[in-house]
């Protein structure tokens, strides 16, 4: 009897743990078990101490003020749309203020904002400012943000549920979360099923919703999708959204907004249901995924702005401090992660965030472990990816990307084997990001202005090969989407780093190999930046290869002699309509440089060619009625043939100081660079540096010997 | 007979007294009988640790290379001229680190470099880059250069020279300093008795240099001029180049470069010859100009760049180190300028250093006094002056400057009532500076290019009122040298910070009046700028008001309609040609808005006219063959008459969050805004603010009652 008791009791508690661990509150990024060590290190840890700080500034700002829930009108950017992203924030801050001070006020405002939700939740019909009928939010013009607003919300109603009256409760589940649920698992089923970050976003709303609120078919349907068949959900999302290397197609700044749904899903998935080992899963592919966004950003702390990004956006984004914690506490307590939340200047007041500004406070950090390296694109790995070759310490550090990954879906831009160089903690050869005013309603409300489409995402936006003034893929993301870039060579010695990568589909008739590497050379303080960019085509073509780039023009091989008056468009379509054509020049020889000074520190690129040469120099800014484009200026390698080889050697040297008003090493070292050979076998260039040959071959076909440097 | 001895002993003395001085070395920026002190404080006060740290490092640096002294051969930024500077910079640091170490080494490589000098000086002709041969130096391609290079020369000579065989001291003494004192005046009289900076620089020299070598009558030259009438010489310069308020004429960039040799020399006067008073002399002149040249400065550290100016000079620069530290040791303690000892990062390891560094050892450091003020020009302080308006902390400071100052000779611009606003520790009105790249070979061998004269200087570049498209003066630098601006009105109260000032001689037949106020208004966060640009005049005329800003542009009031193709220059001369004409708006109303976003904040200009209007977007870059000219855009009011206002709110307000990806109070607060008046008597606007109609009235001819804002 007495076992038979016990076993029954096993069962049911093995049957209903997840209802069982549900009764205690808080259990996400904070747990019951945790408060009062996390109270204690908020008095104890600076960094702990200063976000809580911040935390309840905000609490204190928001009690201050009256409750404003206003019935959803604006779009992004606009009064409502602003107030309802605040009022999640807000609750969010009060919510674990509550838990730390104890004080009931904060949940008191915690409680009256979700009241004054629910009695008017259900009222909403589709937002007014909905751009179709199938992703409108109610609260927000897009149920994006609806499902956003949902996880901060959550979290919050988490934290100051036992502060709560239980009728208060009822009504708040029933006539907000209950409903929310509803619109996003059924109004919102495609999306809610789709393998999209939008979809990440509304099944972790859904799943984190199901923990708190006790209700597990949200979680089983949130984790295995709709169908519970596994094929949609979260298990496929982390299946088919990253790579085996934890890449998102969608490039690093998306990657970044990805990322938070799934960490903090996978954080209550651990916490509910530790058994489900979900940071484990897929040989720990979570880890690896906030890995490679860090690893995908510069010293800046910036993103690379590949595909459509904001540029400012750094890794001190709130999506990576939860990742770098959970990352920290959660997976695999990696010291360098310290010095990322020591850059990021903040933690998540939380068990996580506890152990973070803890072992900070010890002086456990080091400084973050910058790689070179190659990260595979594709769910299985096949897909090309990003070369990053990385030179010097964290505090000046060169570092180069080559993208070979695929096109990332609509988002993704059409610059197949594009580089971007920087350095000095600044870019060198930048690319333009996204054009974008992100939120302003007066630029087009925020969203993607009409340039994104006909200029950022053109190939000719960027460090890449356009051939005959057209677009990788005519532009079209259907084909693009279907074939990548191949990885030919990748290599990280001390001082000869390489990757090497091939498309042969962006044209229908030529195929483009770009080897790009990182040289240290005796007597030279910083590494050359040698890039091969080689076309193949049996037909003639026009190349051109623009070098976007920062900074002023100080130094030219050739006379400038930019157009005095009458400027014109450089071309029609593609991107070409939106760049003036400041000055071209038809070279009398097959090479050349262009110098330039970019933060107190010079560049020069010396070029060749292996056919006859034209310098264009460009800046943006035509056919922009509405100067909807950013300032940006590039140098333009141009040529006509069948094969074309470009070579060019970056060299990065000397300074003004303009405090002491000094300049050093303000001419570069090395001259006479040269294309001995170009064909589908080899390229070879020679260069001079002080009275020295050096000779740099590429053997396209032995992988054994790629790169010969003497 | 006792009391003989000692009435011939005591005169004796007096008569003597320099030359007894002189036998004590060192006895400049570092005297003798603090050397101990100093040897201690390095060991105890971290910014003194440190600036000693910085300094060993470079004469240990030099220490490991040989000493290379080069015939003069390189103009400014070349080879020679860099190594020669090199030298002398080399010379100080070995010097003070032999005074702070005890260690022979550093002294023996200053006797090495002076000798390897001393043996090729006198062999060295004019040198071949000379520009003419009345200024032209021997080690540089200008005497200036020379002069610096002596006055750095003289106090490492000064330092080592105990550290020195005699037989040294002498060759060097007689091969080169004395054939230097020499050529500064004797070959460079005319430039000796200048009453101009390059004079000061090398009075300054001779003058140290004649107590160091004990050579009392170049001692006496320096300060009273060859003929020692007192009518040019070192005290003549500080009579006639600062006005009473401590204002160079030629503005901050070269009001920092004068002052070395002015508080440089000052120093040792007044350790030679205390009884002088030197910082005494005009009223605390010396004193008085340190502190004009730090009030000329904005928080980011940057000396406002009205006329010639690098812009990215700041208070950093070695110049106001020294100033800081000797105003700070020597003249007055004011505890404000250890914060700007703090932001400079270094004190010069001197008497004057050990001061500076303990005390701030010591936390007597507070914020450095920003004041709101008029700073008068002309050496009688009768010929205008600048209006510095601010607001807020040093760490978000609005600050406002209205040129109304003398022309400042040929580094002048032709800028009568121009504007400059700052705010969030950046530029927002910015001015152009000087068109050049100092000390880059490359660009016009690093001197002014010739795009200073046809852009920078001219009217147009600023944001200055210019009358049917000519500059000031016609951009001529002798009939602008003979008149000022006057200052009509001056009030710094809490809430209304007001500079109006009146030019009637810049324009044949135009009397121009600005008056700009820092406004602060109830339920506004920051202050608006109230700028209203009368002129006056019987006859028809064209008037611009260009307003050259930072950032981008966010918003308009009008339709933008750039000009998508066929770019074409504004004009055809005084700097009309440099500016693309982007696109132009004839409005159909006499107002409008034009809203920038920069460094994350929102700043909207709204603009009234009193006669039709006309908004023109402008970018520099046109007729600019080698491409000299930096980036730049402007909004410029436009508009046709005989009278003309144009008044204009600047308000800045909200901002984006690219981390959080937020945005609060895009769009600006107030509207409406209307001349209501404005005639020789009154100019009167209103505007409206939540829902409060503002009434803003200038009185042109009631001192008493001149603004009155309700």
């Amino acid at each position: 009897m007495n076992y038979l008791k016990k076993v029954v009791l096993v069962s049911f508690c093995a049957f209903f743990s997840i209802s069982l661990m549900a009764q205690t509150h808080p259990s996400l990024m904070l747990t019951k078990a945790n408060v009062a060590a996390v109270r204690k290190g908020v008095t104890t840890y600076p960094l702990l101490r200063q976000s809580y700080q911040t935390v309840k500034n905000a609490a204190d700002k928001a009690l201050a003020e009256p409750i404003v829930v206003p019935v959803p009108k604006d779009g992004g950017g606009g009064y409502t749309h602003e107030q309802h992203k605040k009022n999640y924030s807000n609750m969010l801050s009060a919510a674990t203020a509550y838990q730390i001070s104890g004080q009931k006020k904060y949940a008191d405002y915690v409680k009256n904002v979700l009241l004054n939700y629910a009695s008017q939740y259900e009222k909403w019909p589709l937002h007014p400012k909905r751009k179709s009928e199938d992703d409108g939010g109610r609260i927000f013009w897009q149920s994006l943000n609806d499902f956003v607003w949902q996880i901060y919300t959550i979290q919050a109603y988490d934290l100051v549920y036992d502060g709560l009256p239980a009728a208060d409760r009822k009504t708040i589940e029933e006539k907000l979360f209950v409903p929310i649920l509803k619109f996003f698992t059924e109004d919102r089923y495609e999306v809610f099923n789709k393998i999209h970050n939008h979809g990440t976003w509304n099944l972790a709303a859904v799943g984190i919703t199901g923990y708190v609120l006790n209700k597990k078919e949200y979680v089983e349907t949130a984790i295995k999708g709709s169908k519970k068949d596994g094929k949609t959900g979260y298990l496929a999302q982390i299946d088919q959204l990253f790579s085996p290397d934890g890449y998102y197609m969608e490039g690093p700044y998306y990657q970044r907004y990805a990322l938070l749904p799934f960490v903090l899903f996978a954080k209550a998935i651990n916490n509910y249901e530790p058994s489900r080992k979900i940071f484990e899963y897929r040989d720990k592919l979570l880890s690896k995924a906030i890995q490679t966004s860090l690893q995908t950003s510069y010293t800046d702390k910036t993103f690379f702005p590949i595909n459509d990004a904001i540029k400012d956006k750094t890794y001190e984004s709130i999506e990576l401090v939860y990742g770098v914690d959970l990352a920290y506490a959660d997976i695999k307590p990696e010291v360098d992660l310290l010095d990322i939340a020591k850059q990021q200047n903040r933690v998540i007041v939380s068990d996580a965030g506890l152990k973070v500004a803890a072992d900070l406070a010890a002086g456990k950090a080091v400084p973050f472990k910058y790689q070179t390296l190659f990260i595979k694109d594709g769910a299985k790995g096949e897909d090309g990816g990003l070369g990053i070759l990385r030179s010097g310490a964290n505090t000046d550090q060169q570092a180069v990307l080559i993208k070979a990954a695929s096109q990332g879906m609509g988002h993704g831009h059409f610059d197949r084997l594009g580089l971007l160089f920087y350095d000095n903690t600044t870019e060198i050869f930048p690319d333009y990001g996204a054009a974008r005013f992100l939120n302003i309603d007066t630029k087009n409300g925020g969203g993607y202005l009409p340039e994104n489409n006909t200029y950022a995402k053109q190939t000719v936006a960027h460090n890449a090969l356009v051939v005959d003034e057209t677009s990788h893929f005519n532009a079209k993301v259907g084909p693009a989407d279907k074939t990548s870039p191949n990885l030919l060579y990748f290599s990280n010695q001390p001082n000869l780093k390489i990757v090497s990568a091939k498309e042969a589909k962006a044209y229908a008739d030529v195929t483009m190999i770009r080897t790009s590497a990182l040289v240290k050379v005796d007597g030279l303080e910083k590494p050359l930046l040698i890039d091969v960019m080689q076309a193949l085509s049996a037909k003639n073509h026009q190349y051109d290869l623009p070098f976007w780039y920062k900074g002023q023009l100080v130094n030219t091989s050739f006379p400038i002699k930019a157009k005095a008056d009458g400027l014109t468009a450089l071309g029609n379509n593609n991107g070409y309509q939106h760049l003036w054509l400041n000055a071209s020049n038809k070279l009398d020889v097959k090479a050349g440089l262009v110098g330039l000074l970019n933060k107190n520190r010079f560049y020069t690129t010396h070029f060749a060619s292996d056919n006859p040469l034209e310098v264009k120099l460009v800046s943006i800014g035509a056919n922009d009625p509405e100067m909807n484009l950013v300032d940006g200026k590039a140098f333009m390698l141009s040529s006509n043939g069948q094969n074309q080889t470009f070579a060019s050697i970056t060299e990065t040297h000397g300074g003004t100081d303009p405090i002491n008003e000094t300049v050093s090493s303000a001419l570069p070292s090395i001259s006479e660079l040269t294309i001995v050979k170009s064909d589908a076998q080899q390229t070879v260039v020679s260069f001079k540096l002080k009275g020295k040959i050096y000779t740099y071959q590429i053997n396209y076909n032995d992988k054994q010997n790629y790169i010969s440097f003497k």
